[in-house]
């Protein structure tokens, strides 16, 4: 946070999280546990502030925006729902791309615009990304996997809930897209493009735009981190914003960290996105910004430092 | 906590942090970085609200209570300094023993009544155990030896700041001081006396007593670790009541938690002590509450089970 405000009083006064919701339609593959319908009613749950997400962003003092960036279409009409939306969730990239590059960058426009917007308004010194998309885990591990060079069944865990057979299945469904789309995991927007989904465009745009603000970043699990190494192709300064929530126990999680050299703060064992491992952690770096400011040095106490033995 | 308060909605409301202060006699045998007024110091400066725990505590919403259980003479006059001490300081335990069991004793009741009295006066749900005192890792590495077998290489680490020369020659003191007491490791009292700290000793008083009255503790690093090792010897259901704030880079402080089956919270590189891991461990517990309090139901919210499939 020092090295991100250029101060060694770095402060923390308004904190954000981003949740991006979108469908996919890897779902069709069978890839996922739930049924798809679970995503806008999870977006529902989230508006209506009864998520885990909820609770631990009124916990920690930090604003909740639920953003629109591609489920299938529904009647949610709540004044509180950004939508940001081009498409009604991705195509299924077992057979064609997900969405066209052209898709992807008025996504990662209209989510760069809405930080902006809310920046200008009050700036925003830390900001969480959190998610929800049936099949999600599915997309970022063939982003993680193409990205990285690591191989699929290296990247694939089980997602919310599937079974060994569940996985096994999961495994050969993003070999064979990864085959089938002979991707450039050196460019960015092309694995966005060929196996990503919306709501992971929509965190793509948002890293990029708070790090050009020197906003701080939180990723969250696998599928903002996902998002957060696509941001990095396109330009690596933005892991120097970047803080890393929590070690998710999806296989994939690690080694998108590791691409980026970033470490994550929590272990604890969690496996649910949302933002959750970021929320508990915007906690925790404002601890830390704390102590930065608040604690009195050795001099100001009158504490004999070691050097005066 | 739910199975500690025994309901599926546990709450927090009164949180609680007690720093226990004490000076060493085996600082005489050069075992620390610094200096033993560093100690008193210390208490200085958490009574001006100047130290990291001060600053952690507020920003947690904890009540920091600074207890003097064995501090050198000094001439701190302050309303907010708990006074439970019958001595000032411990015995040279590489001569002799630490205290008398019935100092021991003293102490332990002393805490335990503080804590009761804390908690008549507004029932305490949480409560974090720190601790300052110049030397005293040493005598925490030879609790821990002498209750876990580990051997002292293995247990002993650099306390705050000593050298490699520092690192071996405190080896060298506790080996010889176990050596000389011939311990029965089993018995918590016996350890506390032979090699002991009267910190350590509030410690131990306050775990039993708030165990006792079905609160949670959390246990910080290294010492307040091996304060908790010796109340589980006197009575191992206290290890129900623990959390282990975190994860110390001294090596004793894992076979410590290990020997009583708790896995730790956090871990984040911390060597200061005072309870600053476990100040942020208890937010992380108030987090957990409100997610079993607050959240809604997959049914609740209307959202389809993967067993609807």
């Amino acid at each position: 946070m020092s090295l991100i405000q250029n101060t060694l009083e770095p402060k923390i006064n308004n904190k954000h999280l981003f949740v991006f919701a979108a469908d996919h339609g890897i779902a069709e593959e069978g890839v996922s546990a739930f049924p798809q319908e679970v995503t806008v009613q999870m977006v529902q749950n989230f508006l209506n502030n009864g998520a885990a997400i909820n609770v631990l962003s009124n916990h920690n003092n930090i604003k909740l925006n639920i953003v629109d960036a591609g489920v299938k279409e529904h009647s949610i009409s709540d004044i509180n729902l950004i939508n940001i939306k081009v498409a009604n969730g991705t195509q299924n990239f077992a057979l064609q791309e997900s969405m066209s590059i052209n898709e992807a960058e008025e996504v990662i426009k209209n989510a760069s615009d809405l930080f902006v917007s809310k920046n200008n308004n009050d700036r925003i010194d830390i900001v969480g990304l959190g998610e929800m998309g049936i099949a999600n885990t599915t997309s970022a591990t063939a982003i993680i996997s193409a990205i990285t060079g690591k191989s699929v069944a290296n990247c694939t865990s089980r997602g919310t809930g599937v079974d060994d057979q569940g996985l096994e299945h999961k495994i050969k469904v993003i070999e064979k897209a990864l085959r089938f789309h002979e991707i450039d995991g050196s460019n960015g927007l092309e694995v966005l493009s060929k196996v990503g989904g919306f709501e992971i465009a929509g965190m793509v745009g948002m890293a990029l735009s708070a790090a050009e603000n020197k906003t701080a970043v939180v990723l969250d699990g696998l599928i903002s981190t996902a998002a957060g190494l696509i941001a990095y192709q396109i330009n690596p300064n933005v892991a120097n914003y970047f803080v890393s929530g929590h070690k998710s126990v999806e296989q994939g999680h690690i080694y998108a960290l590791q691409h980026m050299g970033i470490d994550p703060i929590l272990d604890l064992g969690f496996r649910l996105g949302e933002g959750t491992g970021a929320a508990l952690t915007i906690g925790l770096v404002d601890s830390a910004c704390k102590i930065m400011c608040e604690m009195a040095s050795f001099e100001d106490a009158g504490v004999t430092n070691k050097e005066a033995e």
